[in-house]
């Protein structure tokens, strides 16, 4: 049989009690009398860090902060498993700790704590593991702080530009994410010069276990699922559109300059393009999440002169994403002419989409039909930091677990037994990918 | 020849001379930096009240306040001139002299000027009309601070219902319009009664001079023209469209209830409605100028659960208003149906569309061609008192002034030598109807 560790009833019981207790924590420095906020790079991640490395030494194993401030756990076992780039392979296993404002508790921190877990029964099972595993706490995933999704992981890999770090705290915080991340202990010369502080060659594979974003696994009654690809997307956090303000009753139609009138054109015009690509088969989704008037002048009776909204496609393939944004801004130029406004950009921010790695997908769906959960794949809408790193060339794998209510709100619904079934998925497939069998 | 007094040269150098101080005077009382704010029923309209005032006793008019804090300017020569409800039928020249927040200087205080030196001109010439000219300077046209307009005139005829008094401060002052009215000296009991402070069959007509809104007098080189009609309005100031919010990665299209989809929907739909009726030569204009998704939870990455947006459509026709609010809310319907949204709409606010007195704007347009002035009429896109004045029975009528950059901004431009050739006119027509050649 497989050297592969089983859980016994007493591992999984602990577990379990770990788990609860771990979770119950981390809700309780998150709790902002709404929902959960842990703020990327800010105190409620850190606390949320410190609660996951203390619980990881309490139980035996050791940790380490990177340059990019990320938490780093492995076992005492392998020597040199801390090292940053270690030169023998090592699997990664990895999640988040931050959540949007007014978030849930399960986003991310359920992807740590499964990845603490797994480690917790190779530490147990005294196995020394080939390639030695490690569980990392990614700082800012999130892009509702700055912006920007992803940030502790691009910095992983040199990848944070200068207008990145640049970039201001989103809710009037005052300060940029440069700032903040030296604040919470990162090194910001060496993210600035953009070393790669860990060597993708060096990392065998990559696991992420994840809450299921969207409604798919409720809808089709599965309480795990194997990702195949995570969508990218393109991004403006704000675009302009400047018409010319007036009297709304004193202006006649064909010599209004509507700003929202405009906005709404080019919305539905995007919603027609969207259902007919989707119709062809194209994987796509729009939204202009953020919207508004200018305070400072908009009044019930007076022809709106701005109106500035987020634009966002997501897509699992490059080029749909490119081709809906290059349809997005033909049709801002058709209005701009039809209806004499002017629509200005901000930065495109891009985030490619990533394909997980066939033999690690094929593995994950072998170990789901061993201990009876479906072996069923399913994409991922939402972007995760497994997309980083496989578009850095390590062979990454995701692990989705049934999740009532959506995310990014109080209302994630997460159950015990849904995440310890996904856990135990997680640890063998860790085990299996460290080569726990033949370091044991 | 007639007996209506006729400008000497020294009379036009002093109508000049005032008009020039008291628009300064105001601007003064205005300027809040960026442009003029004078607050409905607030500090900054009762201070240009006081001017207004000050300037007509120092020339020897006879002023009051009614019950609704509006200021009543008369001849010193005319008995019972001030009396609320006079017995004896009396003119009335009116306008108002509050603005939007950073509005411009002339929007409603032209009318006011024009109105106090037509009255000078007759004081000067010592004429006793017999049917006693009044200036009103009205209080709270503009809807921008409370989302109802014509507030003083309403308060005059006993048009304010309980739940208009209960409106709150927009801009949150925190307090009511009722508060406000009691703080500039309205008394609330007869208001609330909806006591008739001034008998329309009092009234032999109105005139109310006023800077045009749009940009027809520019296009067409017309210095002042006559107004046939006022466009009456319903508005909704606040309609929520709420669906749900959801990630923007992880909920596929058909799974989307996207409001901010659903308000750009109804807004295209609408589009094309206007466009179509409008070819059918109906006058109609449609304006959404409040739009926002909740800042409380929106973000670029969130299917937007909630956008919220004003309504608001002016017509000449009261069948179009009903028409096009009726096709409205069955579009509503219809993407509700579509988009599983849901609309919520706040107090409809209706503002009845006005014709002006065919007879005084004959009159007017007579002593326009007699004065070289264009013998031209327009219609009037934006509302006005006069329209309040004429649905309550009273013969009325309007003189636009060409106004270059529009109105409700701080680039308002009205040209002195307009402003004076439509004084003259205003002038003719209000000494005329006030039978000022009989009385003399």
């Amino acid at each position: 049989m497989s050297a592969v560790p089983v859980a016994s009833d007493q591992a999984r019981l602990d577990g379990r009690r770990v788990a609860a207790a771990l979770l119950d924590g981390l809700r309780a420095i998150g709790a902002d009398g709404v929902g959960i906020t842990r703020e990327t790079y800010g105190p409620g991640e850190s606390a949320a860090f410190d609660l996951v490395e203390r619980t990881a030494r309490d139980h035996g194993l050791v940790t380490a902060r990177d340059a990019a401030a990320n938490l780093v756990v492995a076992l005492p076992t392998a020597p040199g498993a801390l090292a940053p780039s270690a030169s023998a392979p090592c699997v990664v296993v990895a999640s988040h700790l931050d959540s949007v404002p007014h978030g849930g508790n399960f986003d991310g921190a359920a992807g740590v704590v499964a990845g603490l877990l797994a480690l917790l029964r190779l530490h147990a099972a005294g196995v020394r593991p080939a390639r030695p595993p490690r569980l990392m706490a990614l700082r800012g995933e999130e892009s509702a702080w700055y912006g920007k999704a992803y940030l502790g992981s691009s910095a992983l890999f040199g990848r944070l530009a200068p207008e990145d770090l640049a970039l201001p705290h989103r809710a009037g915080g005052g300060h940029t994410l440069a700032e903040a991340m030296a604040a919470a202990g990162a090194d910001l010369a060496r993210i600035r010069a953009g070393e790669r502080l860990l060597d993708p060659a060096a990392v065998a594979a990559y696991f992420e276990l994840h809450i299921e974003q969207g409604p798919v696994l409720v809808a089709r009654g599965m309480p795990t699922a194997i990702v195949t690809g995570i969508r990218g997307n393109i991004r403006h956090s704000r675009v302009l559109c400047r018409g010319e303000a007036g009297h709304s009753g004193a202006v006649p139609r064909w010599l209004r300059r509507d700003a929202v009138f405009a906005f709404a054109d080019l919305l539905t015009r995007l919603d027609d393009h969207w259902r007919v690509l989707q119709e062809q088969g194209l994987d796509l989704v729009v939204t202009s999440g953020i919207v508004g008037t200018n305070a400072e002048e908009h009044a019930i009776s007076r022809i709106p002169g701005e109106a500035a909204f987020s634009f966002e496609v997501r897509s699992q393939s490059r080029d749909t994403l490119e081709a809906f944004y290059h349809l997005m801004r033909t049709e801002c130029r058709a209005i701009e002419s039809a209806r004499k406004v002017q629509f200005i950009f901000d930065r495109r921010l891009d985030a490619a989409p990533a394909r997980m790695d066939d033999a690690l997908v094929k593995r994950l769906l072998a170990h789901s039909a061993a201990l009876g959960l479906p072996a069923e794949t399913v994409p991922s809408g939402a972007g995760h930091d497994a997309a980083l790193f496989a578009n850095e060339g390590v062979p990454s794998a995701m692990i989705f677990i049934r999740n009532d209510k959506g995310s990014h709100n109080p209302e994630e619904r997460m159950d015990m037994d849904d995440f310890l079934a996904g856990t135990e998925l997680l640890h063998r497939a860790l085990a299996e990918a460290a080569g726990a069998g033949e370091g044991a």
